[in-house]
């Protein structure tokens, strides 16, 4: 199993992931496009976290085939003494791999990939429904502290 | 009143505003340097935020004054197909200017820049405890979907 920055070629298999989720099908996102249909909004979103050192997308590759994938931000900040944080999006797990300690293993590269980026929080929000996502993060360490809200423009 | 993005002789009056705060004194960064003491972290942030195209620090200028301030960051995402998020982080308001409408008129001014920007979602997180700040948010329209949580590193 190998974490790594996403290339234009796993594209297709990140959206399967964040497609096949009972939230984002709720949410009317619960499609992905083959290969050829994607969106032209989408390759552009793709290219400028490519481009930007402050955001990774990042896949579980086993053997050739996508498993998991999150999105990394890091945001420069005045608060905390000027401390730097790293934000974690659209985690994913693919339905036959949860349980199998995949997760932890990818949020432990993240939160890795935090540290060598000197960040000194990490955060993320997760929808209230999701139960298990809860006591997931809560095993590693994280702490429902705060409100996440949201504001569909 | 002007909003406007925030210049380096604007962050002393920044760091007074994050510093002036029941939960950040309890997290232990109640205190503002005067000028000449701002550590230098805190010079680096600003210039990483003052150079990068997806992060705005922002003021509230009342005749000089700095009377407001929150950070924007502006983040693309495979998510919802292909759709920019807007994350507002640091959101202070002067203790004497709360209830003015000076907190509605800034937000709405971050929110706009989030539509200029192209952002399809607006989020924050806030601290639970934050009970004035909740209502304040959910009148503006958030929604307190998810859970936020955090990991000190």
């Amino acid at each position: 199993m190998e974490f790594r920055t996403a290339t234009r070629s796993d594209v297709p298999a990140v959206l399967q992931l964040l497609a096949d989720d009972d939230i984002s099908r709720e949410r009317g996102f619960g499609d992905a496009p083959v290969a050829e249909d994607v969106d032209a909004a989408i390759w552009a979103a793709f290219e400028e976290i490519d481009a930007d050192p402050n955001n990774e997308l990042v896949v579980a590759d086993d053997g050739g085939e996508v498993v998991a994938t999150c999105q990394l931000t890091f945001t420069p900040g005045l608060s905390r003494l000027g401390a730097r944080r790293m934000t974690i999006e659209a985690v994913r797990v693919r339905v036959d791999r949860r349980g199998s300690g995949l997760g932890s293993d990818f949020m432990a590269y993240a939160l890795n990939r935090a540290r060598e980026r000197g960040c000194r929080i990490a955060q993320l929000t997760t929808d209230k429904r999701r139960d298990d996502a809860h006591r997931f993060y809560e095993r590693l360490g994280f702490v429902a502290s705060h409100e996440g809200m949201k504001l569909v423009l």
